[in-house]
């Protein structure tokens, strides 16, 4: 039997290279702006990352999307989060009806919000009982990850909802990266420490019933990960081969990352990472992938709001590269 | 005589309290929104901070405002800028154009920006070989500030330019907080090795002239410091009374805050740092008033280009609150 990852590994294995000339078209022409080199610090990086990955000299934002992937996780059984899951699908309709943060942020700073539900009626199993997903479902999941973005935003910032996926993307940290439940388990949306007592010890069970089949990250997705994390996968590596940059929002989302780092770690080099969540373990998934987010706002919502934001901050790099005067234009002396 | 500097002296003293009240609603409401408590961070941190110091159960910022204070300084005569005097009152023409980073940012995201020039023809003394000002030009150039922003902003940004003044702020810390020039220079708007040297030794001369001068903070400031610095401590002590909170911007502004710290701490309470410059000595500057700035981006421009970004987030913060759905109107279930 054919095997059903066949498609996404050559798909994260051969990635393009991103366009290091149109990254110095943007550097010439930062050069000239009334301001001394280097003085916006990362909002000039910004604005390099959206140019090298977009493949453009005059890089644009006028199509960003954000992109949240929604579903249900089988393991909410063994009581790990501190919301009943019914709130997956009650969130959904709040960022449709505009209701979420996510949404206002959204609306205020023009960014087009897509919400893709994922079988929320079919939770994932509970993984520490048998596997999140068979590699089919997986394999399909990834690939409808992948279809989902092929409106062809210029820019894409991931972010995801679930009631019960910290606990699923710590059980893929401790897999891909080594460690037990406790180091990758947090309070997620807010459980007690008996809740989060019950989460280390889901993972510990998850990681011990499936040891044997987690021989490579996609079989690690698809025994302990979910549909959302498999979505994300597909959805990021399908825009680095359509040229769009990709913002990664918090714990959940970086587990997509994760995946795709693990098995090419230049695969994920269009990403960056918006916001340092305060669930205690995303530092530490940041750091084995290199990875310095942007911003560290205290934030543990999920829902794109932290990708979203740093959106906001890459429109605003953008606007000033594009419309701040030159020191010719604005008679301004250079460098004494 | 009368001290000159009686009046601010009992303003910076005499401060109101914050209302807590005020923040207590905030916090009612925010329960009520469907994110999990605390999972906005630092955003639900600033609508309270907002409400505390506006005194108002749903605070506003309908009018706020980005106030860039410009000065010229003797000191440049000892060749510690990359760039010659004249580019202040250039950039001061680029900000009122619209073609200056500042200008770009209030411009997109709709904060008011105000300058103010104060007597660039006429730099203040070379503090290595006199005061920067005498006192009562010192208390005029404060009296100035505080009627800056009489305009009444909801909320006030603080910021400036001036070539030369990342050397007079480091004066005022070395004098505030002890230390030699090297401890707080830095390469500003990008000097060289020798540049920075000609710095520390122009903080130093500066600081053995004046030694016995440097009695209390206000001093410091007249010897060692800058009309633009004085003036951003009028604008925030004046705001403080005026129920106006306040960002302050990077390293220079962070001077004026010091000051102000240093005759009473309490002082600064309605004061939030936007943004962690790139500057070197603005961290150890920050931690010298238990200041957590906001945002670290790498960024050494001023012109408030931080704290504006900054206003961004409460803007964002403050709509969120505003506008999220209850957990009640969106049919959320709550914790289980």
């Amino acid at each position: 039997m054919a095997n059903p990852f066949a498609e996404i590994l050559d798909l994260i294995l051969l990635v393009p290279e991103g366009d290091e000339e149109a990254v110095d078209a943007v550097r010439i022409r930062d050069r000239q702006l009334t301001k001394p080199p280097g003085s916006l610090g990362r909002l000039e990086e910004l604005v390099e990352w959206l140019a090298r990955w977009q493949g453009k000299a005059e890089p644009t934002l006028e199509d960003p999307m954000v992109a949240i992937f929604a579903a249900n996780h089988g393991v909410t059984d063994q009581g790990v989060s501190a919301y009943p899951r019914e709130v997956t699908a009650q969130m959904v309709r709040n960022f449709t009806d505009g209701g979420a943060a996510i949404s206002r942020i959204c609306a205020q700073h023009e960014l087009n919000l897509r919400v893709f539900e994922l079988a929320l009626e079919m939770p994932t199993g509970d993984i520490t009982r048998e596997p999140a997903m068979d590699d089919r479902m997986c394999a399909a999941t990834i690939a409808y990850g992948m279809e989902a973005i092929a409106g062809k935003p210029d820019c894409l910032a991931i972010g995801e909802m679930g009631i019960g996926n910290t606990t699923v993307a710590a059980a893929v940290f401790a897999a891909l990266h080594g460690g037990s439940g406790a180091d990758w388990v947090g309070r997620g949306t807010g459980v007690d420490d008996a809740g989060l007592a019950r989460k280390a010890g889901a993972v510990d069970s998850a990681l011990a019933l499936h040891r044997e089949a987690l021989g490579d990250p996609l079989a690690v997705l698809a025994r302990l990960g979910g549909r959302e994390i498999a979505a994300m996968l597909g959805a990021l590596v399908a825009a680095r081969h359509q040229k769009i940059p990709v913002i990664i929002d918090g714990f959940v989302a970086t587990a997509a990352a994760a995946v795709a780092h693990a098995v090419n770690p230049a695969a994920i080099a269009h990403c960056i990472f918006g916001h340092r969540s305060a669930e205690s373990a995303h530092g530490p998934a940041l750091e084995r992938l290199g990875a310095a987010p942007l911003l560290d706002l205290g934030m543990r919502l999920g829902e794109g709001s932290g990708a979203a934001l740093a959106m906001v901050l890459a429109k605003t790099a953008l606007n000033l590269h594009r419309s701040m005067a030159t020191f010719h234009s604005a008679g301004v002396s250079g460098r004494g």
